[in-house]
């Protein structure tokens, strides 16, 4: 049993902000299992690991004794854009949305525990809410702190339209709250104003106000914009032990931390131990071996990940990859930029003819696999570690 | 049977605006009865002559062969005010509704022909309506033109809360519309806005849209503020003969002009030649003579109307009320003003102790009754015919 104080640590643990942070210790006191909240869009439902700091604290709350209430927004996903404009947004129907459930499930199982996981969908209360109901709820909030809503108030004042219903929204997420007596609500950053909103649509319908833990937002590979499928720069859950491997020894040092503290199960205590012996002389890529290692079992097994490290390994013949590469950032015009002009930018060849020679002599390797095709193009989003001949070496961030 | 160009001339006596002309023309050139729909507040059911000028205008759309749906707004008051804020806004119960719509129907079908009106009830539709219809619904407006009806604008800039459900009812109105396949929606000129999206959801479901008419709202007998019980300028359609008779023959003669044009049901054609008499030396009390009878005549009956103008006439003994009265203003500071003060202020005595003995001797009347009481209060928004002796007359509106 972890005391109180242990259970706040590990509960703080990366997390962004805590409201409010008396509330919930008085919540932690009562030494009950807590209802701990979070919902997620169903209409998306293939992860990475940017998705996954928010489920790694729902499993952190598991590990100190509480219930996770995995909450899947389907009433709204059933209603689709009903602006119609955006041809993206598609109304879903039943049947997908319980595909996408358990495409979730299987996923989130491979963190979460099922016996102290309940997977929940708010069209079970919302289906059955009148227009009448819902006016009510409406009522319980005035436009003027809608409008405070960040993306509200820029796009009010840019002139951009918000169509009416988008205010209703909100409500909906905080009622959720309501009808599943929530203790705790986790969010990214970017859902704090619909927490709140559930913390004062509880206590307008008599219960104690939820307490909300917004997480922060994964940076992607590049370590600077946030992780995600459009820019490129993601780990998915089902990329192949060998994909995960190579993108995870490809991050850059300091984003190891930050990956360690958010995406792994360690204790801290462990993990600063890491950056002491890194300090007296360890080299950091075996500490990242560590990470991918971990990673990998979490998504396939300890087997695969074992085999992974000996690919990786294999693919850095003798043991040429150098402790420190340089690291450097390119920014593209255009979506992909092509091989021989990213090797010589990056100053790993006098020229791009060099590197078309280089490539032909098969001297050239990315993440220590040799490339053949002198056409090739790195996308935007991509970070990677070049090789030309046995010394030259760069890790690539392509913005 | 009326031409169109005769029709039309109708429809636009007294109107305030008609959104659009050429909509209106074309639906009435299909030569089909017209769905004319008027909304009513099912909260307060007693009729003043201001709430009559729309009426007013139904029975003209009757006249010239249209059906007349009379929308009692129910399903609103029934949710009453959901902010819990204000006390005079209970939720009714439907045995309130029921109760105070045969008030409305015994009010109105004294103007209305029954046979060519339907009474419905908004909560008919809106009683059935799911939660996920009413986002649909509020996804076919935008916040920012919400925010631009008037009053809404005003308590945003003003910083007055404005709740959110309170942009679902505009909402609301329009889809009656859609739901009684109106042609025409007739309201205050404060309700412009409202029957503009009566139009836009007509369009988004593929109707033809409504064309809307505003009435303006119609000034007390003050001749300047909006006819309301409040003000206390009113003539309520439940008033005496005796009542509306006086009331009716204190107001300006401009105002008279008004009145004809929006509560007479005489053709202009025959207002406009009452106009020329006078100018040609008639008394305009008689040409008054003829509105109050008219209007006690539909509110009561003929023989009433009759009744009326003699006790009228026996009031004023022996012709003295002359035909040219002063009229004059008064501002009063406090909600009523003593009798000897106005008396005074109105140049009627020297002084409020020459008014105190007036009175004392029977010397003063009021709309031709003599008045005992010297501790008398003047309503602010009264306007009446003071009378001191035989020949000095003031006509007075206090505000």
């Amino acid at each position: 049993m972890a005391t109180l104080e242990e259970a706040l640590a590990l509960i703080k643990r990366g997390a962004h902000e805590i409201l409010v942070e008396e509330g919930l210790v008085a919540k932690l006191k009562e030494e009950r299992p807590l209802r701990i909240k979070a919902g997620f869009d169903p209409t998306a439902p293939d992860l990475h690991l940017g998705h996954t700091v928010l489920v790694n604290k729902l499993r952190q709350f598991q590990d100190l004794g509480h219930e996770v209430m995995f909450l899947i927004g389907d009433f709204t996903a059933m209603i689709g854009d009903p602006t119609g404009k955006s041809a993206t947004r598609p109304p879903l129907s039943r049947e997908q949305v319980i595909e996408n459930a358990k495409t979730y499930e299987h996923q989130i199982f491979k963190i979460l525990d099922p016996e102290k996981t309940t997977v929940l969908f708010n069209s079970s209360w919302m289906g059955e809410m009148s227009a009448a109901d819902l006016i009510q709820l409406a009522s319980k909030h005035t436009v003027a702190r809608m409008l405070e809503r960040d993306d509200f108030d820029k796009r009010y004042k840019g002139g951009q339209p918000i169509a009416v219903h988008e205010f209703l929204y909100p409500l909906v997420q905080g009622y959720d709250s309501v009808m599943m007596r929530a203790d705790v609500e986790l969010g990214g950053t970017d859902q704090k104003f619909n927490l709140l909103v559930g913390r004062q649509l509880q206590e307008s319908f008599g219960q104690k106000p939820q307490c909300t833990i917004t997480m922060p937002i994964l940076e992607g590979l590049d370590g600077v914009q946030k992780m995600s499928k459009s820019l490129n720069n993601y780990i998915g859950i089902k990329d192949t032990p060998d994909e995960m491997f190579g993108k995870l020894m490809s991050i850059s040092d300091e984003l190891m931390w930050r990956y360690f503290e958010l995406l792994s199960f360690r204790p801290m205590a462990e993990i600063e131990g890491f950056a002491q012996e890194i300090e007296q002389g360890m080299n950091p890529r075996d500490i990242k071996f560590l990470l991918a290692e971990e990673i990998i079992t979490r998504f396939h097994d300890e087997a695969a990940a074992s085999k992974a490290r000996e690919n990786f390994i294999a693919r850095f013949q003798k043991g040429a990859m150098p402790e420190d590469i340089p690291e450097l950032t390119l920014s593209a015009d255009e979506p992909t930029i092509p091989i021989a002009n990213l090797l010589h930018k990056a100053g790993l060849v006098q020229s791009t003819s060099e590197a078309l020679r280089m490539i032909q002599q098969g001297a050239v390797r990315i993440d220590g696999e040799r490339i053949e095709d002198k056409k090739l193009q790195i996308e935007i989003g991509s970070c990677q570690v070049y090789q030309v001949g046995k010394r030259r070496f760069a890790r690539v961030s392509v913005v």
